[in-house]
């Protein structure tokens, strides 16, 4: 495969991306099964099921070792009963491959956790940059009252594993409000810590 | 080694990086010899010597191949002699890692080259982002009037070699005032071909 040539993309406040190469986008009804309250959870998607919780607008130059990948995300402000809307999160099949995000605007969270259970949660608000580091599974929060849009970068090779996170019964923490207008996480009651599931 | 934690930085609107583990500054006397008018440039080196001409903050987890290295340029505005002030360049020690570059404020150029002097020159304004391709030698330029901030990120194992440009008599083009705001290349008079320069 010859290598890539020199491109250019355009980042637009609302977190679109021209000059993309690739457009997913994950409706309310595609995040089934993520939040405790599935009650909640079934109201909404009443609702709003065919509506765009988040989409990511990417350029892929290649898959090759050694290149990147980057590209904007864009997610809705909203709760699920007391969680606020995240998305579906990922380790990188390539566990050891790190990933960068920028906030551009919004306010959010990037949630990490490593397979043991270890919880480190980083707020973003625009000018910030999360180096998410080897091995640490991660999801964006939506914390505030705007859509979140944030640039990622990571290795070409990198892949994502989305399973890692449903096998333990969600992450070990969710982002909640804290009654101050702001967040807070508070242990996760679905969690089984990943040996258990394991084995069970 | 043990492999990097997360972490979080701040870019300010002025380029400065919060949270770097590295800060080098390139004055206008470290510019010696890069650029045509060498009268030109030893007037502003007699004003200006010891000035900031640019400045990288940035953020190195690891030298690891498959980590990401990630941190701001920030470039003053201003000419010597007829080419706008650029920063020294260079291209990938391994050849085949690309850098992506996100402008954040100002009005610049990416003039990017492959070895055999084949040119290309991107103009960068806020939310454009380069991709700059494996085996582009690149330079940022800046034809505005205020500072060109950009976020860049590459991957950790890239290196840098600056003597590819210095051993061709510069970059085959030169960025200069098209008289009416804006920006032209036209062909740099001291520019030797790659392949005649190793001959010599």
């Amino acid at each position: 495969m010859p290598f890539p040539l020199p491109a250019t993309v355009f980042l637009h406040p609302n977190g679109e991306m021209d000059g993309r190469t690739r457009r997913y986008q994950k409706r309310f009804n595609d995040l089934a099964g993520l939040f405790l309250d599935e009650e909640a959870f079934r109201t909404v998607a009443a609702e709003r099921g065919d509506v765009v919780a988040y989409q990511v607008d990417e350029y892929r130059p290649s898959d090759r070792a050694g290149d990147v990948i980057f590209g904007t995300s864009t997610l809705e402000p909203g709760r699920i009963g007391e969680e606020f809307l995240f998305t579906r999160g990922h380790i990188h099949a390539l566990g050891d491959r790190p990933e960068i995000y920028l906030c551009q605007s919004g306010r959010g969270v990037m949630l990490m956790e490593l397979e043991d259970g270890t919880i480190r949660a980083e707020e973003m608000t625009p000018g910030k940059l999360v180096y998410v580091a080897p091995f640490w599974i991660h999801r964006s929060v939506n914390v505030g009252d705007e859509p979140l849009v944030t640039l990622f970068c990571y290795p070409a090779d990198a892949g994502q594993d989305y399973g890692i996170i449903e096998r333990a019964g969600g992450m070990a923490a969710l982002i909640v409000p804290d009654g101050a207008d702001g967040w807070k996480q508070v242990p996760n009651p679905r969690y089984r810590p990943r040996s258990a599931a394991g084995a069970a």
